[in-house]
């Protein structure tokens, strides 16, 4: 069983995890609180003894494993997977489990943008076709370990589908709680992998404490973004996947779409995590992009104040009044030496159709935002010519068709002499 | 530079690759023959010299390698790969973008049916989500290292979105012709990669024809599926991918969706080198299972007679009133000790939400009709308990989301305090 310790973002203090394991965890039980369209207050994050990890494993190892394959480095994980002894006796989850969990592993691609080159993220390709994967995965698994049979989560739709595909793959239940907005696709996704789906007349932060209300009350585990500190912890494993792919040699900055926060967060603490294990020497420059009309993380990062605000933008899925880990997000901006900056929704579409055309990738709109960040900070002249950039690509287009159709109108079906003259005698 | 040979399936004449590989290859030369609405003459295959890469490679080695990544074999292509010099200037292909093509690695999942195990090769993860691309890929590097700047390719929706998008990310122009039927998610696909789109108002069978017109008088590339020798090369990779994922354990009974019968004669292709190398001791019987509304290949090994009958069905990957490939395929399926068999749509729906249920992987219904028919021949007491069965799914459901919106109706939105009465009082 790997040691570590729960540790609250608000007030510091730290809870033995082993006191409390029987129970489900989620916010600080001194400081947490959770109020309706409000960032959630005493987030927990979990600390193992990295002093002592230092001299159990070697950076040499860690990067040969494949990338992807999170079990292979099981200290680094809050749970029950022994090295070499993932038997399901032990752990709760068999080898072929596993298996069925692997993120992309190709994900990481080297492409150009005006002659300079540029790097990808690919997260288009995950099980579930989202970056959520990596939260869910992770949260799922502590279920099962709990001896947990059903799981809630609130989503804009991708952590959704997500958990909802990932429990399949498990065989335990999800409830997934949607806005009224949820794209068709992702809709789907949720229904067709057999979760219980309940749509609420309302926004994504409605059903995110609608979520926490019933799960509560139903004694379902929940999946809720960074009310349950796994999430964030699933989401680190993107830095270490990043740190694998490029044999060390790390990005200088990294663009990231943000919502509620908890990506950006989960980035940070895994380059976090790989300072203090001594592997490199920088955390990379992590700039937050938000789309103009889902902005609260700019504007608190500028006031220092949080103010809700309905949001409003084609990029549903970092679409979000109340980022629930915005303290979090806020910090790791901060003290990475990053900043936080807006893009339009014109300026997120003309990046995703960029992207599908000249990297063949197809990506939802919030994946998008990354690549509009980039070309605003680059125009600004704030990128310098010989940094490693990266961008995150976190959701496939496919889950979001609607803003696609806008820019890829059915063209007109002619009959096959109409085309014979139209091509050949043209 | 690999040593190959052309062979072709219908009158057995050979053709050194050398003589003729300025120009493009399609058919056989002396008996080769594409007729409207029939399936094709004079296929032709490549036939590397076994006996002597026998010597060259290493069972072991090959075992090593990452699946999805078949570049690193670059001995079993007919292909100007030289091993260890992916130099740009001798293949024209980079290594980033050979990166950007590597398939999904982790296709080769094990799950249970009725509580025996099955496994999955699971296609849904591949760069643009279907096995289409690993025959885009290997026409594709073909055509851009015969200096070719324009491909064509007739679809009824993945093989087009697949060359749509391995194009975007070689950087050369897709031409590509569909059915009016096509699915909106796969035509928003081709779109958005930035391809032309040719929509004709007929079937699968007249778009092909269509575009071997148009490509030769505009002297596009073509890569329509089995005219193009390429893609019966592409789509052998499959079984390398197989072979190295179970360690050599292969399968004994594979079930593979038929259509235009190019994935199947691909992967009795790849495990028949296998064997002519020495490294597997049979090939796995192949089960070729078709649509009832679409059942040529079906029809053609009870009766030896082809008849076009237009398709109808809800499996639109591999509806097909003319299979292209039906020769080889019908070869495929004898040689093997297989049979090819048809299920209805109906079981084919039913298998599509079993795998989503069961197993987290959202489908296709033309990949769904891989368990549908081994659910048929279970049934039938022709599987043997300790067979090892692999199903095919060769594509992902959110390319075809109007079948899974049929059994996933939008659920109706009710207000907060609704659901906290019905969920919390119940």
């Amino acid at each position: 069983m790997v040691e570590y310790i729960y540790k609250c973002f608000g007030c510091g203090k730290e809870f033995n995890s082993k006191l409390i394991e029987s129970e489900f965890h989620y916010l600080c039980p001194e400081c947490g609180s959770s109020e309706k369209n409000q960032p959630l207050n005493g987030v927990l994050e979990i600390e193992y003894d990295y002093n002592n990890l230092k001299k159990e494993l070697s950076r040499k190892q860690f990067l040969n494993y494949t990338p992807g394959k999170f079990w292979l480095f099981p200290e680094l994980w809050p749970l029950n997977f022994a090295r070499e002894n993932h038997s399901e006796i032990v752990t709760g989850i068999s080898d072929n489990k596993l298996e069925r969990l692997a993120l992309n592993s190709s994900s990481y691609l080297e492409f150009q943008f005006e002659n300079c080159p540029i790097f990808i993220l690919d997260e288009t390709r995950n099980p579930t076709l989202s970056y959520k994967d990596r939260a869910s995965i992770i949260t799922a698994i502590k279920g099962v370990q709990l001896g947990v049979k059903e799981i809630a989560a609130a989503s804009t739709g991708n952590a959704g589908s997500s958990l909802a595909g990932i429990c399949a793959r498990l065989g335990i239940t999800s409830h997934i709680f949607v806005p009224i907005g949820i794209p068709d696709a992702k809709r789907v996704q949720i229904q067709s992998f057999g979760a219980k789906i309940y749509k609420v007349d309302g926004s994504y932060d409605n059903a995110f404490d609608l979520c926490l209300e019933v799960s509560n009350e139903r004694k379902w585990y929940n999946r809720n973004t960074a009310f349950n500190p796994l999430t964030i912890e699933g989401k680190k494993s993107a830095a270490f996947d990043i740190f694998i792919s490029c044999r060390g040699e790390i990005p200088d900055t990294i663009f990231v779409p943000v919502g509620d926060g908890v990506i950006i967060s989960g980035i940070y603490k895994g380059f976090r995590e790989l300072l203090a294990l001594g592997w490199i020497e920088r955390i990379p420059r992590l700039i937050g992009v938000q789309a103009q009309g889902s902005d609260a993380l700019v504007r608190y990062l500028e006031t220092g104040k949080f103010e809700f605000i309905p949001d409003d933008t084609v990029a549903d899925s970092i679409s979000a009044g109340a980022p629930r880990n915005l303290y979090m997000a806020a910090d790791a901006v901060k003290v990475s030496g990053g900043k936080a900056i807006t893009v339009s929704d014109e300026e997120i579409i003309s990046a995703q159709k960029f992207i599908a055309k000249n990297y063949g990738i197809l990506s939802e709109p919030s994946s998008a935002a990354s690549l509009a960040g980039y070309i605003k900070l680059k125009n600004k002249n704030e990128i310098n010519q010989k940094d490693k950039v990266l961008l995150l690509i976190t959701g496939n287009g496919l889950k979001d068709t609607a803003p696609l159709e806008k820019w890829n109108q059915s063209p007109p079906a002619l009959s096959y002499d109409e085309w014979l003259q139209k091509l050949i005698t043209k």
